[in-house]
C-alpha cells in the first residue's frame, strides 16, 4: 500500500521506517527534505522523502505525525484536494511550549486539535489514535507486558475507524483498541497528554501506558 | 481518628460510610443536616452531620467530596481557622455541566482546583488524589482485578501526601499510589477526566480504573 507521512520528527521516522519494513511504499512529507538526507539512506531506500503536497497524492492512508502547533500548517500545504476521501491517522498533540515545561495544550476543554483538523477538512476521514504513548510504543506494543495495555480510537466514519484497527493490530501489534466515539472524544484523549507528561516524570521513562482494568 | 468529610452526595457518603466503619468518628459536612436523615440513620449513628464549620473544627483529616463547582464555598463556610494545618485530601472534580453532557471543566491547562484551594488556603496540607474513580472504588479497589491498578496523589507536603498514602493503603486497601509531584500536578489528573468520561461510555461501567504498565 502507498503511505503517506507527514512530519519528519521522531513520531514520523518511526512510523515511517515501521510502515516501510513491513513493506509499503512510504514517502515522508516535510518542507526541507534535504535534512533527512541521513536518515533516508540509513532506510536503505525504503523511504522516500517529498514535499507535504506530493505526500499527500501519494499515500493511500496518511499519518499526521507533525508536531500540533504545525498541523494545520503542514496539512494547507498538502491541499485539501490531495487529501480528500482518504483515512488520514492524525497522532498529533496540541502541546504549547511557550510557557515552558511541562508543556499546556494549545487547544482544550471545549475543542480539540482532532477537531479542528477534521471541521477544516470535512472530506477526510480522520481518525485520532495513538498520540497518547510514546513513539517506539506506537509501533511495538508487544515491547511491553506483551502488548497487554490500551490504545483509544476517535472518529465519525466507522468504515475508517475499522480500516485504522486493522492498521493498529495487523500492521503494529496492538491488542487492545478501545473506540471512544466520534472525533470530538478527542478532546479525551488530547487532554490526557498533561497526565501523561507527569507519569513521565514520576517514572522516569516514557516506555509506559496504561492498561483498562474493569 | 476524627475525620470530616466535606460533602454528603455520593462520593461523601461513600467515603465517610466507609471511615466509619474502620471505627473513625466521622462528621459529614453540609448545609442542610436535615436532608440527610435517612442515610444517617441507616448508618446506625455511626456518622453525625454538622455545617461546614463544625465539621472543619471536629476533623483531624478531612476531605474534600463536594462538587468541584462548590468547593471553594464550602471551604470558605468552613473557615480557614478551622482548616488551618490540617491534611485536606481533595477528591473533587472541577466539572461543569452548564454545556451539557460530557461536561467541560471550569477550569483546567494552566491551573486547576487543587492548586485553587492551596493557593486559598496556603497552611492547609492539600492532597489531591482519588479523583480519576467512581465513588465505590475509591473505597474498595480490591473490587476490581484485585486491586492491581492505580491512584494517583499530588501536593506539596511531603509529610501530608506519606499520611495520605497510609490511609489509601491501609484504610481503603490501594495497592499502587503514584505520586506525582507537587500541587500544580493535579492538572493532570484533573484534565484526566474527559477521557474518564468517554471511557465510561464506551465501557458502559464506571466500574474500572487504569493500571499502569512499564
Amino acid at each position: 500500500m502507498k503511505v503517506g507521512v507527514f512530519g519528519s520528527g521522531t513520531v514520523g521516522q518511526t512510523i515511517a521506517a515501521k510502515v516501510a519494513e513491513l513493506g509499503h511504499e512510504v514517502m515522508v512529507g516535510t518542507r526541507d527534505t534535504g535534512k533527512l538526507a541521513d536518515w533516508l539512506g540509513a532506510t536503505r531506500g525504503k523511504v522516500q522523502a517529498g514535499s507535504p503536497a506530493a505526500t499527500a497524492a501519494h499515500g493511500e492512508i496518511l499519518f499526521n505525525a507533525t508536531n500540533g502547533g504545525g498541523s494545520l500548517e503542514a496539512l494547507a500545504l498538502a491541499g485539501e484536494a490531495n487529501l480528500n476521501g482518504k483515512i488520514l491517522i492524525d497522532i498529533s498533540n496540541p502541546l504549547d511550549f511557550s510557557r515552558g515545561m511541562p508543556p499546556t495544550l494549545s487547544v482544550s476543554n471545549t475543542d480539540s486539535l482532532g477537531e479542528q483538523i477534521q471541521r477544516a477538512y470535512p472530506r477526510v476521514r480522520v481518525v485520532k489514535t495513538l498520540n497518547t504513548i510514546t513513539a517506539s510504543l506506537m509501533v511495538n506494543p508487544r515491547q511491553l507486558a506483551d502488548g497487554d495495555h490500551h490504545v483509544f480510537i476517535s472518529g465519525n466514519d466507522a468504515d475508517a475507524k475499522a480500516k485504522v484497527v486493522d492498521v493498529l493490530t495487523n500492521w503494529f501489534g496492538w491488542r487492545h483498541v478501545l473506540d471512544l466515539g466520534d472525533i470530538a472524544t478527542a478532546r479525551g484523549t488530547e487532554m490526557y497528554l498533561p497526565i501523561w507528561l507527569r507519569m513521565w516524570g514520576a517514572l522516569g521513562t516514557g516506555i509506559f501506558n496504561v492498561k483498562i482494568v474493569k
